[in-house]
């Protein structure tokens, strides 16, 4: 049984990996900013607090979308710095094995073919910071996984304090529960793989759990892979049903999509079932309408 | 004949740019901080001035180890904020041709066989902060030739100003004008390729000719591969025939080097012949000699 550091346990994925890890009897050290954590820490400070013993740590906290967006900067600073700082800690407090929550979006634009013998080639502001924390833990050189999911959904604990309601697995559901209507900007031909925060968690502590050594990348594949326009054709389908009322998808851009659709795969053995996208649409479809009628 | 925008135009490598440029007939605009360019720019400033009408850019004030290592931070910031805004002048001006010129190190540790089909595995904070400029002028998918040198020797018009005497292609000269001794903290089994900034401007001045679009890279390799210690008795044995003196080198690290050796090559056309390695160091020690005696 193993103690495990977690930054982001109250997040998206870092909750789900918490879970897993007591489901399956390790204890899990919560670190982050907010309250409720074990250990108070912000990674864009320069000096972090001492740890106390752990035998590994698992980094759900890498940045976000929209913290790149409100200061691109400071992003890439945090990506690397902070990371550096966070494992550095994480070592001096006895972690040997580490898993990093990377993105699918540092090989380059999502089309053709991708598995993890590609070559990175992280193009956006996000897939750059998320490839400089990468190249951190690969120098530090620890027993290393680097998960790559490309379109998590999961449950959330707390509705009102999510905020990455601009990822379509969230933005989708939320938008039928509260207009019945999903508005595409683009031609929604975007081939995306939607995978569940179970999947992410269970391959996270797998290699906890794991002996082998070096710094390895697994793309965590799950089972439903869809178009932009199919996933929300889905949200609206499920969405009606359960809300009793017509819903539709309005999809603004025109033309044909130039590049190949996504084959994104694994050959490292990063496929695995789990919580089904139709569960997650119909339950977030559901929290969100909740809360609109008691809002 | 072009208009070129040449960043770090008095530096050790855009010297020589600027030089090859002139001597084939192409016109240069220098840009950088100090006095003596023809527009002052400083890629940390968050608003650049507006460009005179240019056909191209050649962006040689790339980040320094010096740089990184004093703030590594701001470096960063400086590499993906400052190469946007260059590029983004750039192109305003009318730029459609762009060299950027990087650095081996991107490829990850230097050994073994390299050559441009190896995929990046930047490490060290100064190779990250070249990664980031490449994949800044790689989104930017104007016609662009990244060029990713080894051991940068050549000229100096100036050793007062020269800042980068941590290069050992400048250190171990030097040490053997001041001292007659250069000191080896390593093994000094680490190869290198050594190449001429003659031989670096050339390729980037070609490449403003061309036709061929796209984002390539290019590695520069120079007709001396040697190493450290090699290099190191090279300029001892040459330094001590111009000053009549003996001159020795001292190495103080022991045991093998488990790495294999670095075989640097480029597979897309180069190498090139230029001013020979022994030419630069026989300079080199004349220039730190009469500057010792004069000082």
């Amino acid at each position: 049984m193993a103690k495990v550091a977690v930054t982001g346990a109250k997040g998206l994925i870092g909750s789900a990996v918490a879970a897993g890890l007591v489901a399956r009897g390790h204890s899990v050290l919560a670190l982050g900013r907010g309250a409720g954590n074990a250990v108070t820490l912000d990674l864009t400070e320069r000096q972090l607090p001492a740890l106390p013993p752990i035998d590994a740590l698992i980094h759900c906290a890498g940045v976000t979308d929209e913290e790149v967006k409100a200061d691109r900067d400071a992003a890439m600073v945090r990506a690397v710095s902070g990371t550096e700082r966070l494992i550095a800690a994480a070592a001096a407090a006895g972690a040997r094995r580490m898993v990093y929550v990377s993105s699918a979006h540092v090989y380059g634009a999502l089309s053709g073919h991708i598995d993890e013998t590609m070559p990175a080639n992280p193009l956006s502001d996000y897939a750059l910071a998320h490839y400089l924390a990468e190249q951190i833990f690969r120098r530090h050189a620890a027993a290393t996984r680097i998960l790559r999911p490309c379109a998590v959904f999961g449950p959330l604990a707390e509705l009102q304090r999510f905020r990455r309601w601009s990822l379509i697995p969230f933005s989708f559901p939320r938008a039928i529960a509260e207009s019945g209507v999903i508005r595409i900007l683009g031609t929604g031909r975007d081939r995306r793989n939607f995978v569940g925060t179970d999947v992410v968690a269970a391959l996270a502590v797998d290699f906890i759990e794991m002996q082998i050594n070096g710094v390895t990348l697994l793309n965590p594949v799950g089972t439903a892979d869809l178009t932009v326009a199919e996933f929300a054709e889905l949200c609206a389908r499920l969405g009606g049903d359960l809300l009793g009322r017509s819903c539709r998808v309005e999809i603004a851009g025109k033309g044909d999509t130039a590049a190949p659709p996504l084959e994104y795969r694994s050959v490292m053995g990063g496929q695995r079932n789990g919580r089904s996208l139709e569960t997650h649409i119909v339950e977030l479809v559901r929290q969100c309408s909740q809360l609109g009628a008691t809002a």
